[in-house]
């Protein structure tokens, strides 16, 4: 494996591919062994598949319920690290689906090998060879190919930048989990907690700033500007996070804060960008949220029990939370055990998707010779 | 409401519509009766948005759980029945969706009227008048464009006749939930009761013809000839149902049994014909179940444990059942209060599709003041 990968790390260097790129591409044995102790996690989580749960008499006699049951075969197409490869498969396998991966151009030789030791893996358990495919063409056309056979391929989870996601949203005729931005929001109430917003505030934007769940912009009530936006500027100024605002937070904080131009509200930076506007009421910080916002994940920090309640049930994101930080909204912090994606859709997966989001539900029907009247 | 029936009933003459059409289009005041019926079930039902379920806490100290919310804006596409108008915005009013209507052009003043009845429903009750809407034009490029604005339209349903789910499955750039064909299976096991397995193999296939989860193909186990297949085509005879069989029916029931061509296998006849297969084990029955089903309803008939679970398991349909007609298969029959339509994909909603399929579930997380270490 780490010969195979070498060959990917020359041809990199070769063909000029960044620091970061390279490094998303690099496997050492540290790297195997992650890959390794990620693979008993995966097989240390209960089997989603088979559950029947709610059978129930309904009035003609039969009993109704349901089955759980594997999607099919997924496609995964994801970009540089060879990682994936083995996560992909993991996650494929323990919820009973068939698996067509197709990783970067760049990554070939790594998947290569890693596909052999799955196929070793496979061979070992007693499964057909053909449960976890690894793409052997760097091809363009193949990833054109797998998203448009909705007779051979049930789902294609795209895992990557912006531009992949979006390419194989458009042309795709096979359903797609994906989310395609981060536009995640703090809203500081005018109940909120001073001490609370702060924290949540700081620790939203700067614990790290790539993810998507990363906050971008910051809404808070005007009468929380001393409260907390003041000592908040602070703490980012401190940080070196560039301060972007609306005209009422610049005409109070000149010299510190630019102005926003008209991009900046859906902006997603992923960067140390912090768009910042103050706003009169709740409603205006909803109505912020719906417009510019990915429907991802935001937060309101409050201590005012019905503003709580609005803001659940009226921001329409995939995690909505009270008095949290937006970095939560993770597979892994919300207990799922495994995390596939981040879906933003609404259909089938919202928010963080473990192993259930590759799987269905059949309906299953028990009888003593009934039949309908 | 009668009126504007007539215009279209007038127009549908005046066209050549034949007698079925007509029939469908036809409203009168027991009909009329039936929509009202309709509407105070469908607002009898339990309300499905705002649920919040499984708030637990997680390693982190924050509160995880899910609210069941709207999907957004559903756009229905349907044929010449007037009365799924009504039918149709009530049950997006019920789990709290927008909805785009659209009616079948021979329709039109029908749904017109009707749609002025939901405005003043909506008004009363203090809706915004936009919650329902129903598409004005009888120009076909409204269609195309109500199917390609994900960023308007959550999702589409298609109800009506197979060119129109494929035309629209097809052209979509928005999720759709649908089902295409209804190739439905009995399989009378080797393990049968043939009183149980005559009753239901009769009842799927005769009870009525039309439906998609009437049986098309009978399986027989070949120890089950005798028992079962032999009284059974004496009912379907007295029932003057058309009967193509395999090669080894023809054989033992010359001159009763038309033999299959290529195209049997997979029809659906909505008829009173009949496909029926002799087979010698489960495999070969499940075999032929995924082979050249539809992933609709399938059922066994069988007394041995082991082979219905098999049947459970290994069948990969919407439905599946043991001991019970497929004529059980409808969102009234499982108890589910109403039906949209039944889905014979796997995302999101799969099999009879209630008023849960016309909803997603968000995150909501609960903290204190929680940030991520």
């Amino acid at each position: 494996m780490l010969a195979a990968n070498e060959l990917d790390m020359q041809a990199g260097r070769a063909s000029g591919l960044d620091d970061a790129m390279l490094d998303r591409l690099a496997l050492n044995p540290e790297r195997i062994d992650e890959m390794i102790e990620g693979l008993k996690q995966v097989a240390a989580l209960p089997d989603p598949i088979g559950e029947i749960r709610d059978m129930h008499f309904v009035p003609s006699g039969i009993q109704v319920g349901k089955m759980r049951v594997p999607l099919g075969v997924i496609g995964i197409i994801y970009e540089s690290r060879p990682n994936v490869t083995v996560e992909a498969a993991s996650l494929c396998i323990k919820s009973g689906n068939a698996t067509i991966l197709r990783g970067g151009s760049e990554a070939i030789h790594s998947n290569q090998a890693i596909a052999q030791c799955i196929a070793k893996g496979l061979a070992v358990a007693g499964f057909p060879a053909s449960a976890v495919q690894v793409v052997e063409t760097t091809d363009r056309a193949a990833v054109g190919e797998l998203i448009t056979m909705p007779k051979y391929v049930d789902v294609i989870v795209p895992r990557g930048g912006k531009g992949l996601v979006e390419r194989i949203s458009r042309d795709a005729k096979v359903p797609v989990i994906k989310h395609l931005d981060g536009v995640c929001h703090v809203y500081v109430d005018q109940a909120a907690d001073a001490q609370k917003a702060i924290r949540i505030a700081d620790n939203s934007k700067t614990q790290r700033y790539a993810p998507c769940n990363a906050m971008e912009t910051l809404l808070v009530h005007e009468s929380q500007v001393d409260s907390v936006l003041r000592p908040l500027l602070d703490i980012y100024e401190a940080k070196h996070v560039e301060l972007r605002g609306c005209e009422k937070t610049c005409a109070l904080f000149a010299g510190r804060v630019k102005p926003v131009t008209a991009d900046d509200w859906a902006a997603e930076y992923n960067a140390p960008i912090l768009a910042i506007r103050i706003v009169s009421s709740l409603d205006e910080a909803i109505e912020h949220i719906n417009t510019y916002g990915s429907q991802h994940t935001d937060s309101i920090v409050t201590e005012n029990f019905t503003d709580a309640r609005r803001f659940l049930t009226e921001v329409d994101s995939s995690s909505v939370m009270i008095n949290a930080s937006t970095r939560f909204a993770d597979g892994f912090e919300y207990g799922l055990g495994a995390e596939i994606g981040i879906s933003t859709d609404k259909l089938h997966a919202r928010g963080p998707v473990g192993l259930l989001g590759l799987t269905s539900e059949k309906y299953v029907v028990f009888g003593d010779g009934h039949v309908r009247g």
